[in-house]
C-alpha cells in the first residue's frame, strides 16, 4: 500500500482555497499510484478557526468541503481533519474529527479524544471529547487513526485521565496515523519528536504524522511531518516551514509488523534554535500579509537592534522592495541613530525616508502648555514623542495601504517599557516573543557569515532616546538579569520565593514582577505577537488587568 | 438554624483584602446568632483569576486564606469558594471547590462538576470536573452544596452530559446551596431566576443562592443573591449591584421540607433593562478605578451622544469633581460640537478644557507633505485628526495620572468605524457593548425626569466630523438596520442566509458582515469593554484576524 503525507498551508475559513489545494494533492497522489493520502487536523477550515466554529453556517461549509473532496476519492482514500456536528444533543455541538473518505464517500469518522485546553488552545470551548474507540480497516491493514493531542498522554500527562492508544491497541492495529495542528515553539520540535518516538516504541507501531505548515495571525505551524518505525526512531521527515508531500510504500513483513520504504529518506534533522526562529518569523510575516491581501510593510527605524532585526526579517519575508523604513529623529536622537539606520537600509537595500518629529512634538507641547507648563519633563513628554512617531507611521500606512510592523520585544512588553499607541503601534508584533537577550543571539546568528545588521547596532548600549542621555539601564537591570527573572515568571510560572531562590535579590524580583503585573493593561492593547515560545503574550496568556497579585 | 447569605465584592488576587472582608462578615454573623454563613464561588482569590490560577504561589495564598478564615469558624460554619490543588496526578491541577469550614477547620470540600468553557468562561483551562457526589450534614440538615454552573443543566443544556442535582438527590437533601460567579448581562437576571426556580421546583427543594457583586476589568457582577422556596418561587432577594448580607431562620416542617423566615422579605424585583445597564456600567467604571488605584478620569467630548453618555456615567461613578472633559475641535468641527459639549459639561458640573487640534494636525500634514502632497484627502487624513486627539488626551492622562475613558460604541467597533490609536484609545471602553440604538435608549432613560444630556445631542445626526459635512449615514445604513444585522450576527451567530431571510438585502448583509470580519485586527487592540450583553467584544469573542470567512 502506498501512503502519501501531504503537509499543506491552509487559510482559516477559506474553504474553497483549502479544498482546491487538497483536491489537487489527491489528483497528484493518484498519479503516483498512492492508495491513501493524509492531510492535517481541521484542514478544511484551517486551524485555529476559533469562534468561527460557533457559526452553523461555517460548519456547513466545512461539511460541504468534505463532500466535495470525497467525490475525488475514487481509486484512492483520504484522511482529512474537519469539524463535525455532534449528532446527539448532549454535550458540545461539535467533534474535532478525522474523516476517512473512500469510494467517493465518507466511509468512517474518528473523533478526537484529548482536547487541549491550555495556553493558546481552547478546544473544549467547541468540541465534545470522543468516548468510543475504533480503528480503520483498509486494504488489509488496521489503522489506529488519532488526532494530535490523542498521542500526548503516555500515562505521564497529568491533564488527561485517558490514553487513547491504550484503547486502540485492543484492535491490533498495524500502524498509527496522527493528523495534527501543532504550532511551533522553540521547544516544540524536540517535544513532538519525543512524543511520537515514545508512542511508537511503547506500542511497537510505526506512526505516520502530518502537521500544518503556515501562520494564522499569531500562531506559526512548522510542519515537520514524519514517519517513525516501530522501534520509535524517526526514519523520514518532511521539510520544516514549507509545503511538502511524500509517498511511502508499506508492506507486511513475513513475521510481524510492516516495512516502510520511500525514495531519498530524509534522516532526522539537527535543529538550530535561531535558524528555526528566523524561519518561523519570516513565515509568520509573509502569511500575515498574504492572507490579509497586503504586500508592503512600513516600520520605524530607531537605529536600535529591535527595528533593525524586524527590517531584516520583513525584507526576507516580503522582498526588500516591499519594505519602507522611516527614521523619525527628535532632538534627543543620537547622531548614530540615523547613521546606523542608514547603514542598515543600505545593507538590506530597503527604501527609507527621514521625517523629524521635532516640529510636531513642539506643536503638541504648545497645545498642552497651559497644563504642562511649569511641570518637570517626564514620562508624559517621552510618550508624546513616541506617539508622534506612531501617528506619522500609521498615517503613511493608511495612506498607501501598507501594514505597520511593530518592533517591541518581549522584555519591554513584559515590564511595560514602551508607549501604548506609540512604539507599541502596528498590525503585527514580529519579535514580541523574543527576550532582548534572544534578539542579540538571533542577530548574531543572522550575521554569522557577513555583517547584515551593522555591528554598531549590536554593540551600542540600548536606549529609547526619549530624554537626554537616556539608557535602558537607567530604569532596568541588565538584560541578562531581567530576562532570567522574566523567563522564570512568565514561561516557568515561578512565584517570587522560587525566583529569589534562584539567586536574585528580593527587592529586584518584587520590583520586576510588579512591573509585569501592573502593565497588563498595555499588553491587552498590544498587536498580535508571533508566538515562538511556549508562553507568548496574547491569547495564550490570560491575566487580569485589575488584579492585585504581586502588584 | 440561621443561615446568612453574604454578597460581597472581591478583588482578584487581593487575598488579604478578601479574607479580611469575609472574616468581618463571619464575626458580624456570629453576633446575630447565625449558624452558617455562605460566600460566593472562588471568593478567596476573586473571579475570574484567569491565568493567575496557574501559579502555585497564587494557589498557596488561596489555601492559606482558607486556613486563616477557618480559625474564625468557631460557633459558626462557613461555606467559601476557593481553588483547591487536585491531590491526584491525573487530570487538571485544580478543582473549583466549595469549602465547608466549621469547628475551626476544614470539615468538608465539594468540587464543581459542570465547568463553563464558553464565551468569557475558561474553567476547563484550570479545573478538573468533579465526578464524586456527596452532601454536607450540619445541625441535622442535609445540604446539597453546588457551585454555580452545577445547577445550569436541567436536562436541557446540550453542553453537559451530567446533571449534578440528579446525583445529589440520592442523599435526600433538605435544601440546596449554590455559590456562584455569574456575571451580569441584560439577559442574565431572568435566565438566572429561571434556572434557580426550575431547579427548586424540579427537585422540590429551597435554594440559597450567593453571587458576587463588583467588577473585574471587563466583567460586572450584579449580585442578585436570593432564596427560593421548594415550589420554585423566589421568596427573598438581596439588592443588586451593592454588597449585601441577610440572615434567614430555617426550621423543619412537621410534615416534610423546611420553612424559611426572614425580616422584611424583599419580593422579586421588576427589572428595567436600562436601569440595570446604567448601574452595571457605573459599577464597572468605579471598581476599575478603585482596584487600579486611580481616582480621576479624562475623556474627549465631541458633542456627540457617545462621549456625552460616558461623561454622565463616569461622573456618577467617580464624582463630578473627578471628571475632566476635553473638547478638541478641528476645522471640520461644527459649531454645535462645542456649544453642545459646553451645555453637557454645565449640566453635569464637570471640569473641561478646549484644545484645538488644527495646528498640530497641520504640523503632521507638513511633515507628511512629501508623500501626501497631491493625493486626495481621505481616510488617512481623517485618522490623523482622530490620532492627534488621542495623543493629546493620553498626554494629559499620563502627566496627571488619570485614566482616559474610551467612548467607542458596539456598532462602530463592529464595523471598524473608528480610528485605532485615535478615538479607540483609552484604558476602559465604557459603552463598547452597547449598540448605537441602545445608547439612544439609555440616554432617553437617563433623561426621563430632567434634561441631563442636552436634547440637541440626542436629536442631531451622528457624525465623526472628520471631513466637511460628514455624516455616519454616508458610509453606514441607518443604525436601526445596522444594529439589527449586527445583533443577528454577533449575539445570535446567524450566517448570511439567515440574516438575509430576516428581510435585509443580500448586498447590505454581505457588506456589513465583511466589515465586521475585516476589522478584527482593530478590535484585537481595543481596550477592555465592560460587558453587558451575552456576547461582548473581548475575551468572550475570539475570532481570527487573518481568516477568510465572509471577508
Amino acid at each position: 500500500m502506498k501512503i502519501t503525507l501531504s503537509q499543506l498551508s491552509f487559510h482559516t475559513g477559506n474553504f474553497e482555497g483549502n479544498s482546491s489545494k487538497m483536491i489537487a494533492a489527491i489528483e497528484q497522489a493518484k498519479s503516483v499510484g498512492s492508495d491513501l493520502i493524509v492531510f492535517a487536523e481541521l484542514a478544511t477550515c484551517g486551524y485555529p478557526a476559533r469562534d468561527f466554529l460557533e457559526f452553523s453556517d461555517f460548519i456547513s461549509q466545512a461539511e460541504n468541503s468534505i463532500q466535495q473532496i470525497a467525490n475525488h476519492c475514487l481509486g484512492i482514500a483520504a484522511i482529512i481533519g474537519s469539524p463535525r456536528t455532534n449528532p446527539v444533543k448532549a454535550g458540545k455541538d461539535l467533534y474535532n474529527s478525522a474523516y476517512f473518505l473512500s469510494n467517493g464517500k465518507i466511509e468512517e469518522i474518528v473523533d478526537k479524544t484529548l482536547l487541549p485546553n491550555y495556553d493558546i488552545f481552547d478546544e473544549y470551548r467547541y468540541f465534545e471529547p470522543n468516548r468510543q474507540f475504533k480503528t480503520i480497516s483498509y486494504l488489509g491493514y488496521t489503522i489506529a487513526l488519532t488526532i494530535c493531542e490523542d498521542l500526548w498522554n503516555l500515562h505521564d500527562n497529568p491533564m488527561y485521565v485517558t490514553t487513547p492508544m491504550d484503547e486502540l491497541m485492543q484492535f491490533n492495529p498495524d500502524f498509527v496515523i496522527n493528523i495534527a495542528a501543532s504550532p511551533f515553539s522553540t521547544a516544540q520540535i524536540s517535544e513532538r519528536r519525543n512524543i511520537l518516538g515514545g508512542n511508537a516504541s511503547r506500542y511497537h507501531l510505526p506512526i505516520f504524522y502530518v502537521n500544518h505548515i503556515g501562520a494564522q495571525t499569531h500562531l506559526i505551524f512548522d510542519g515537520g511531518s514524519c514517519v517513525t518505525n516501530a522501534e520509535g526512531s524517526i526514519i523520514d521527515e518532511l521539510d520544516f516551514f514549507v509545503e511538502s508531500t511524500k509517498t511511502y510504500d508499506i508492506s507486511k513483513k513475513t513475521d510481524k509488523g510492516i516495512s516502510i520504504e520511500t525514495n531519498k529518506p530524509n534522516p532526522i534533522s539537527i535543529r538550530n534554535k535561531y535558524e528555526d526562529i528566523e524561519n518561523a518569523l519570516v513565515l509568520g510575516i509573509r502569511q500575515y500579509f498574504q492572507k490579509l491581501g497586503f504586500k508592503k510593510a512600513i516600520l520605524g527605524l530607531s537605529g536600535g537592534i529591535d527595528s533593525a532585526l524586524v527590517s531584516y526579517l520583513a525584507a526576507k519575508a516580503l522582498g526588500k522592495e516591499n519594505i519602507w523604513a522611516i527614521m523619525l529623529p527628535s532632538n534627543f536622537s543620537s547622531e548614530h541613530s540615523i547613521s546606523d539606520s542608514l547603514a542598515l537600509a543600505k545593507n538590506l537595500e530597503i527604501g527609507y525616508d527621514i521625517m523629524p518629529i521635532e516640529n510636531t512634538f513642539q506643536s503638541f507641547m504648545g497645545t498642552l502648555d497651559k497644563h504642562f507648563g511649569g511641570t518637570t519633563f517626564g514620562l508624559a513628554e517621552e510618550n508624546l514623542q513616541s506617539r508622534t512617531r506612531g501617528v506619522l507611521l500609521m498615517g503613511l500606512a493608511n495612506k498607501f495601504g501598507h501594514i505597520l510592523l511593530n518592533t517591541s520585544n518581549k522584555s519591554e512588553l513584559a515590564v511595560g517599557y514602551g508607549t501604548l499607541y506609540g512604539d507599541m503601534c502596528g498590525g503585527l508584533s514580529v519579535i514580541g516573543d523574543l527576550y532582548k537577550t534572544e534578539i542579540y543571539e538571533l542577530c548574531r546568528y543572522i550575521n554569522r557569515n557577513e555583517e547584515i545588521i551593522p555591528e554598531a547596532i549590536l554593540t551600542k548600549e540600548p536606549s529609547a532616546e526619549l530624554r537626554p542621555d537616556q539608557k535602558d539601564s537607567d530604569s532596568l537591570p541588565p538584560y541578562e538579569v531581567l530576562d532570567s527573572i522574566l523567563f522564570n515568571y512568565i514561561e516557568e510560572r515561578m512565584g517570587p520565593t522560587q525566583i529569589i531562590g534562584n539567586g536574585h535579590s528580593k527587592e529586584l524580583v518584587q520590583r520586576i514582577l510588579k512591573m509585569v503585573n501592573m502593565n497588563e493593561w498595555k499588553r491587552w492593547q498590544a498587536p498580535p505577537v508571533l508566538r515562538i515560545s511556549k508562553k507568548a503574550f496574547g491569547p495564550g496568556r490570560r491575566v487580569p488587568i485589575s488584579g492585585k497579585y504581586l502588584s
